[in-house]
Formats: structure tokens, C-alpha cells, sequence
């Protein structure tokens, strides 16, 4: 085998389902000195993420840090902490990721009972309900913003089902965190998991957890071992915590990307930052739509930093996703599970959330278009200009 | 809360048991952009990963990669992938990592057994074969380079005793790998797991792992679900082998990270730069014992990248060590468990192994004594010289 020479990769735009686009001072922020994990210097910027997650995640829960790995982790993090074997577990499915928490509790030892959706629509607290069948559960697990359809879950019917079945409320957070409004405190959320490489537009690597006092109360009264020692948080949050006990070595340089990452959110505001994600995803499905390229979610309940949107009858999906990649470099995603080969995910996520982004996709998806013999005879920022003078 | 700046570490010489000393190459290669995890382009430094790992872990296993989560992840992963519900396992627990081993193993339902040696000192056959006690066991798991202890473990003994009890070989490379010889095809090695923060010297947050044919025969024959769904090869083998089925989003920028230093062993050589480690390594060895400080490890096996020496009676261990940090930038470990407090982990890993580090260590920790009224009369310079000059 020769030697490979370094990588340089090219620029891309990046509009899928994530990574997202990254801001270059996240990307400078990796790049900086390393320190020991264990360093009084890392402690305090340890302590600055914490802070500033939690206010990011809308709540005061002491135990809110970012786990070591990505957003799956995350997911599993919360799901082996909480159940213990045998425990009798709901899972909302109405995507590839409810599908994913349902198999994981499983792989935990819970008695699952599923209650499935339409893939492309939320569930209603009578849905939920129904699914609960008037029986208690430890968890109640559902998620927020389904980066597999692009659908926005209301959490307050979620939360709910959850008091009537006496359940704590573990939501996945990956794509609506810093994208759309999440209060965990406010909206009563017991557990929830978030992923780096989405709407906090930093790569991919870390899972920023958190855990209500009662959360932390039924972890701290486990009668069995959490079965996954790298994901234990009743170990992980003594480093995290005051004690600062080894448990293993964070990923520093990845942390000060998240660092660099929050900081910005914060510069911006959270309030400012979600209107910049409803303003463009508006203009992205005006421009979509006026070249006839049709939502696969109801306009109430559609996600800001994710639009899911039907491939066009007689276009061919991969051809086009090569074309806008080879001709301008961008990145969207193409539909996962029941959705492959007929959906295309745009994601307008964190630092992609822009005008230009919206422009660059209307344009390039216009001559993706073209390029298959369908030339939509309409200038697709047209509409989105319309969105943006409105 | 006030916002905090953006992170600008002191730049630290990081001479613990890692994170190691990076090459600025390395942190470069972190701030690329960042790519989608299914691009074309990202697929090819994937192949170019693995290619370059299986080299530097002196393997032809197909199942050779980095998994996305620090050395315990790795560890986590071979453990869970191999042990199904009642397995017996065998555990040679000679430091922490042993140690964690066994607790790993046992949280994935294997019964273990472990045999026990004192902290830094390895295990012969003979004494393998008693904790054995003639059964069979479906692991034998062992630390290679035990890095709590500095102690360096002879595979040739290992793999004898698991063919006498028909168990695969799982290793612990997480501090031999990149600084001592580690090639797993000829030592017999079924699995074996690493860090990327030692003697590879990346950032800590990915590691590498390999499975055998042998063990990929006996993950394939499972009849129970891996317990990890995030940990789970026969899923994660899909995306970097041929299929690329999405698993989890992978972490682009650290993977750019590994790509670089694992581009850097092998432009120096993988038999050079472990001559390089035994030679610094012997010469810090040579300085402080010239100081009169005990090194915990007899000298046939210690480790290169990584020196246990004892705290001087009358030695405040945590104001040495503040002293280092806060004077030199210098950063060394203290000891764990029964070594806490009575016990200094030097490391000279990867980038970190030069004459300059060790010309630093030695006169800091010259001065660390000299600061609590222990001169020891001698210029530790001298001794190492004299190992340069051999």
C-alpha cells in the first residue's frame, strides 16, 4: 500500500441531515493545544460547557454534560441508565430513531410496547394514549424533531401520557437542539440526548446529555449494574462533577469545539436563532414548493431545520444527489428505510441556516432538475424571495 | 452567567500517561471541513484509515477500525461483541485495567474468572496456567502495556495459555500500540482494542480495534443481540466495509486527526520509532534513578512509552505536580489506586518521545525536589547523556 499524502477534503455545503454546516471558528477551536484530562485549566473550560448547555437546553439540571461519542451514544446513555431488566418501557415509532430507542431498551432488558405512527406525522396525546392502554411505565420515550422524516413531536401531549402511565419522559433532542425551542425544565422532560452535528453546528463526536432530579433519583436507586460501563453516569458525573474521578479520558479537543460551538449560540441568542431557522426553512419550502417538489410533512407539524420532500416522479435520486454534489459541491440527504430513494432531506441546520444556503440548494436542485429533463420553468427564489421580503 | 471566551489553553507538555504530546500536523488535520459521513470522499480516507491502522497493528484483519468513543469504548466493544450470557472468562488483573476488564466483562454477563499479580509485575505462563486451573474459557483477556503500572505483559505466555484452555486472545494495546512492538497477526492476537491518545498522539475520542477471523467467526454465531447497540460490529462493520449502511454519524474531524498521526508512524517507520521509544525511555530511566528515584517496574518489563518511579519519601505528590504544571507547563500523572499519592507516571508517547522531553522532565523534576528541600545533588542530565552517547 502507498503512503497516503494528508487529507485535504474538499469544501462542501453541507444541507443534509447532518453534519451540518460548521461555523470556522468551531473548526479553528478543534485545532487548539491539547490539555490533560485532568488539567485545572480543562476543569474550567469542563465547567463552561456544563453551563452553557444548560442554558441551551433550558434547564438547571446538575446532571447535563456531553457524553463521549455521538448521538447514538447519547440515545443509549439515557435508555441503559434508566431501565433496568424487565422494566415495562413505551416507545413512540414513527421514524428510523423511535425504531432505534425501541431496540436499544430492548437490548437493555426492558418489555417494550411500541405505539406506531404514520412515518411523516406526530403523535396526539389520544394516540399515545391508545398505545399506552391504560397501563403504567417506567419510560416514556418519544422523539422531538424525527431526523429521519422531518417531523416536530408537540412534548407537552408526550408529557401528558407520560403523568397518566406515571412514566419519566426521555425525549430525543438531536435535531431540534439550538434549532427549534427546547426548555427540558419548562416542558417537563426527565431525560433527553442531543448530538453535536446538527443544529449546534459542531462535528460529530459528542452527545450532550441531561437528567431531571427525578431521573437522577431512579439512577442513584438502580438495584442492578448499568450494563454498559463506558456509559454509566453514575460514574461519569463524578468526573463531571466536583470530585473530578477519572473514569476515562474525555475527548478534549472535540470539547472545545462544543465549546466554541455553545459560545455562539449564546452570542446570538437562542430566541434570534430559532427564528433564523423558522424564517429559512420557510423560504426552502416556498421555493420547493414552487417548482412542485411536495413537503412529506403537514406545514403544522414540520420541523424548521429539516424538510423532508418527496422525490419527483421520474427523477432518479442518486443521480441527482451526484449531480448537486459534483456540480456545487452541496450535500442533502437522501430517505431512509420506507422514504429511500423517494425523499430528499435538506437540512438548513446551525450555521447552514442561511439565505445563502437556501439560495445555493433552490438554484442547484433547479438545475438538478433540468439536468433529468424536467426543468421546472419557474425560478424557485422567486418564492423564497417572497418569505424573505415578507 | 456571563459568557465565557473562546478556549485558548496554555500550551502544556504533556508527559503523563496521556493525552501525549500532538504533532501540530495532527491538530491541523482536526480543523479541515468537515465532510458528510457517506461522502465519496470521506469514504476514501475511511479505506485509507483502515489501511493504515491494519499496518501500524501489524494485522490482516478485515475487521480492523477505529470505533467512535475513547479506549474504554474500545474495550467496551470487544467485551460485549464476544461474551453472550454465561460465558467463561478468563481475566489477568495486574492494574486498573484488568481490572476494568473484569468489571466490563462481568456487566456483560460472562462469568469471570480473574487471577490476580501485584501491581508492576507481569504474568508468566506458569502463573496464567494456575488461574486457569485447568478450565476452559471462552476469552483470556489481558493488558499488553498496563497503563496504570508501566508494566509490559509477554503475549508469546498469554497465547499459550489460551490455547490450553481454547479461549480467543484479548488484548489491551491502548499504550503499546505505536510505542511498542504490536503485531497482532504474529502474536496470535484474536482482539485487541487502542486509544488514540497515547503513543499514536491524536486526541483522545476514537479507538481502534481489530477482530481476528476467529473472533468475527464467533461474533457471527451469536445467539443473543450484542447488548450495545452503539458497540455493535456486526452493525458498524457494515458502514466501513463495503455496504456503508448508515450505523451512527461518524466523527469526521477526529477521524482526519487519526488519519494524520497514523500517516506519521508510518513515514517514520514503525520498527524506528519504537527504537525511538525504548531509547528515550531508557534514558529518563537513567536520569532519574542518577536522581534516586526508583523506577515500580523491573527493567526487563517496563514499558518505553511510560516510566512508574516512585515519590521520594518526604515528596508532596500533588505540589510536585503542581509545581511541574504551574512552573514548567509540564504536565505528569500521579499514581491510581494502591499508587495514588506514592506514585509518578512519566510518559514519553509518540510525538512526545524526544530528547528534548526528557532533557525537560528531569530538570523540572529536578527543581520539583529541590523545592521541598531535596536536592539531589546531581545533574540528571549527565546519566541520560550518557545513554545518548552510548
Amino acid at each position: 500500500m502507498t503512503l497516503p499524502s494528508s487529507v485535504h477534503p474538499p469544501q462542501r455545503v453541507l444541507l443534509g441531515p447532518g453534519p451540518s454546516v460548521i461555523d470556522p471558528a468551531v473548526l479553528s477551536a478543534l485545532a487548539r493545544p491539547t490539555l490533560g484530562h485532568l488539567d485545572p485549566a480543562f476543569l474550567v473550560i469542563m465547567d463552561e460547557v456544563r453551563g452553557m448547555l444548560r442554558q441551551v437546553m433550558g434547564t438547571e439540571n446538575e446532571l447535563t454534560f456531553p457524553m463521549s461519542g455521538t448521538g447514538s451514544a447519547g440515545m443509549e446513555t439515557c435508555l441503559v441508565n434508566l431501565i433496568e431488566p424487565g422494566d415495562p418501557v413505551l416507545v413512540a415509532v414513527n421514524g428510523v430513531f423511535g425504531t432505534r430507542m425501541a431496540e436499544v431498551a430492548r437490548r437493555a432488558g426492558a418489555e417494550v410496547t411500541t405505539v406506531e405512527q404514520t412515518w411523516g406525522r406526530s403523535f396526539s396525546a389520544d394516540e399515545l394514549r391508545a398505545g399506552a392502554g391504560g397501563k403504567s411505565f417506567k419510560l416514556l420515550c418519544i422523539v422531538h424533531a424525527e431526523t429521519s422524516t422531518g417531523v416536530l413531536q408537540d412534548l407537552a401531549a408526550a408529557r401528558t401520557v407520560a403523568d397518566e402511565c406515571d412514566a419519566l419522559l426521555l425525549v430525543d433532542c438531536v435535531t431540534s437542539l439550538g434549532g427549534h425551542a427546547v426548555h427540558l425544565d419548562d416542558m417537563g422532560v426527565d431525560a433527553a440526548y442531543s448530538g453535536t452535528q446538527k443544529c449546534l453546528s459542531c462535528p460529530p463526536g459528542l452527545s450532550p446529555i441531561s437528567f431531571s432530579p427525578r431521573a437522577s433519583a431512579v439512577l442513584s436507586e438502580r438495584k442492578t449494574p448499568v450494563q454498559s460501563w463506558y456509559l454509566d453516569l453514575s460514574m461519569i458525573s463524578n468526573y463531571w462533577g466536583s470530585d473530578r474521578a477519572y473514569h476515562h479520558t474525555a475527548p478534549i479537543n472535540m470539547l472545545y469545539g462544543l465549546h466554541e460551538s455553545l459560545r455562539l449560540i449564546l452570542v446570538e441568542g437562542l430566541e434570534e436563532r430559532i427564528a433564523r431557522h423558522a424564517l429559512h426553512g420557510r423560504a426552502l419550502v416556498a421555493g420547493l414548493e414552487s417548482m412542485g417538489l411536495a413537503p412529506r410533512v403537514a406545514a403544522e407539524e414540520r420541523l424548521a431545520p429539516l424538510t423532508a420532500v418527496a422525490v419527483p416522479q421520474g427523477i432518479d435520486d442518486g443521480r441527482a444527489r451526484s449531480f448537486l454534489l459534483n456540480q456545487f459541491g452541496l450535500e442533502i440527504g437522501g430517505g431512509l428505510g420506507p422514504m429511500a430513494g423517494n425523499t430528499w432531506r435538506i437540512g438548513l441546520m446551525g450555521a447552514g441556516a442561511t439565505r445563502h444556503s437556501v439560495t445555493l440548494c433552490l438554484a442547484a436542485l433547479r438545475a438538478a432538475l433540468t439536468d433529468q429533463g424536467q426543468d421546472p420553468g419557474v425560478d424557485p427564489l422567486m418564492a423564497a424571495g417572497e418569505i424573505y421580503a415578507s
